[in-house]
């Protein structure tokens, strides 16, 4: 379940990132974080924190509330 | 604006844990989360994972999406 939650919240940001024409580069660069931690969130493979969070929501354009509807939108 | 995040993600938990009637103590239960973690997150001293974000709901009874929307009504 806890994987699960990583791994749906990193397709989330992976398919916004796709829509607003970013690479993994751009978000990471728009964030002000590094292009492989981008990788590795997209991948569920850590577990993100709320900081951050907010620093890839700000990237994206997006609000955190509109950025969980999504995330639940695909189950969570 | 980083710190002001943390303090208001903070003072949306205790409100939320108040108005259930829980303790620190039982919501760390109900979290499987420590007491004193507890305190910290509402504090603002902790920057809280995703992982432990959604423990928080759950016990909370309260989903991702309502949670982040009673932070945006607090000001993010």
């Amino acid at each position: 379940m806890k994987q699960k939650l990583l791994n749906q919240f990193g397709k989330v940001i992976q398919e916004l990132r796709i829509n607003i024409g970013y690479s993994q580069e751009k978000l990471g660069e728009k964030a002000n974080l590094h292009r492989t931690y981008i990788g590795m969130i997209e991948r569920g493979e850590k577990n993100i924190s709320l900081l951050n969070i907010k620093k890839i929501a700000s990237a994206l354009n997006i609000s955190l509330v509109e950025l969980f509807k999504k995330l639940e939108e695909n189950g969570n």
